[in-house]
């Protein structure tokens, strides 16, 4: 699948700086807000941006590789909690976030290895019952590759007719950080052990063991060496939909808002498809996964938040959203120096 | 004026710990959410925690000082300023983020050298025309210090009727990082020279003369050395009136949003006076202003965000509420493992 994605028009950029620089307070003085309107004007091409009807997608999916011990949790954690933040009650993490900040919360079966209850709105588009095994193997086949961008393209073009135009992504699916970590070494060059950590709670050992199996996979890797070929030979079926998601919506012109490790993984993934998918996003948390932190530095990424929130479901991003909405209040609110009467001593 | 501030009692922390471990989720993986719903629980002593009618009280006076040229701002800013977040249609820094996170605005004149218009409800609290110069004696009286602390607490009793249990403290006062950079070299004992910055922006020369009027206020200093000495002799009326309302608001058992560089060198000296208030203290942002760091690490205080802001009025504590928020809504509205028919795996 194709994208056509453009980096937004400079030509605007004086206007947004000279109109942010003019408001009613010391130049630079309210810091990222400003960086934010001025990323969310040029993506918009407006001096007047604004968020429309956030919505947060959460893609969830089974991986072939936890059959090697590399996660805690038992793989009927994903299935479950599928099940658990789309129940009418909702309350999971996700949901009270999503509440919190008026997002609508969308669930996409992408390959879970379960018959998920048809009753709850969960979008339907399971690849398979799970990636295979990538210690042996590619994870998914070329269709399957396809059916995960296209699926992934297919959601946010639902979104965006309903006239969002800011979206967050999450993932539920045991095992993911391990394909994140393999992407995060291929993509960024930083050695395997260091992209490598606790997931949802591996002691030591369970570390060790987990870096001994991403190894050996990587030493059995027999591919072309392409992005394209790596995110399919080790990524999973949720992983990849948020990649077909997130080149969408800049395709679109939307704005990204990125979660935590494995949606920041993703995102680097898609900046080797397409390097403009940059340009969209804006990375919302600096989790406590050992790696998250050198994947952002290695993006150039400055995440809004750190709050220690290892959480995924795209919790880390929604978190963010208040101070972008913040930064878009900012430039439409505030007064500048000559409205307001107040001396300009800079 | 005495205040009297209890610790919370820590006979509710097991219980309150047991409620946040069990809900669906990794234990600790919402990380500061789930350090701030115990705390709040503790604060309010109970399971359920709740943040009422959040108010944001901005406290405005000038400086004696400023003749000494330590900021680039000239002093009628302060007043300029005052006018500007007061006037009906409300279009400063501060405005718009009490509209988006639904914090009433209160602003209270505690010694502003102007006679600021009566019909924009500022609170007047006018304790004079400005603090003395304390480059030759002391900044005020003890009558005025007296003042000060009465007239913070009167405001925080007022929000207290109001139903509030969270406020956040700013202020408006050109010239009011020297008085809190000698206070943070007083109470911590860091070198002055690394207490002083750039405020709403001068350059290096600037900083310097800044450094050397302030050295030599200190070398001149001639009181007894104890807190409330040193918080009468360099501080402002709007500092001090914001230690007051600290201190009225612990004793209240209400949770105090923490904003800049200025307000943490108030929770600093107020926690000179009584360290207990630092229980109901949430740091809300670190920003740019150099020294707002070292005085963080100083009293081990971890903010919940960091982005550039340095505009103070409480801009920093309100954009921090959110998370607060997420907190309160994280213990009430998860549900726990056991009630939502997830392993627990760990």
């Amino acid at each position: 699948m194709e994208f056509h994605i453009e980096r937004p028009d400079p030509a605007i950029r004086p206007a947004l700086q000279a109109k942010i620089d003019n408001l009613t307070k010391p130049k630079g003085s309210l810091g990222r807000l400003e960086e934010l309107a001025l990323q969310v004007g040029l993506i918009q091409q407006t001096l007047s941006p604004e968020l429309r009807h956030p919505q947060n997608i959460v893609f969830a999916a089974d991986h072939g590789i936890v059959e090697e011990g590399v996660s805690i949790a038992p793989k009927e954690v994903t299935w479950q909690q599928v099940c658990h933040f789309t129940h009418p009650h909702g309350t999971g993490g996700v949901n009270f976030l999503c509440r919190q900040h008026g997002f609508t919360l969308k669930v996409v079966d992408a390959g879970v290895d379960y018959d998920l209850p048809k009753d709850r709105g969960i979008i339907d588009l399971k690849v398979g019952r799970g990636t295979r095994n990538f210690l042996h193997g590619p994870a998914m086949t070329e269709t399957e590759i396809e059916q995960c961008l296209a699926g992934g393209a297919s959601v946010v073009r639902q979104c965006f007719e309903e006239g969002s135009n800011v979206l967050s992504f999450g993932e539920m699916g045991i095992g993911n950080t391990s394909p994140s970590s393999i992407w995060m070494s291929c993509f960024t060059g930083i050695p395997l052990a260091e992209c490598v950590g606790a997931g949802s709670g591996l002691d030591s050992a369970g570390i060790r063991h987990k870096y001994e199996v991403l190894s050996q996979a990587m030493a059995n890797y027999s591919g072309d060496g392409s992005p394209r070929d790596l995110i399919r030979w080790f990524g999973g079926f949720e992983m990849v939909m948020a990649i077909g998601a997130m080149l969408q919506a800049a395709a679109l012109r939307m704005v990204i808002l990125v979660d935590g490790f494995i949606m920041t993984n993703c995102m680097l993934a898609a900046s080797k498809l397409y390097p403009e998918v940059l340009d969209y996003a804006v990375f919302g948390h600096c989790g406590d996964e050992s790696g998250h932190k050198k994947v952002l530095d290695a993006l150039g990424a400055r995440p809004l938040l750190s709050l220690g929130l290892r959480l995924g479901e795209g919790t880390g991003a929604i978190c963010a959203y208040p101070i972008l909405d913040s930064a878009i209040r900012m430039i439409n609110q505030m007064d500048t120096f000559s409205g307001a009467d107040i001396t300009k001593y800079f």
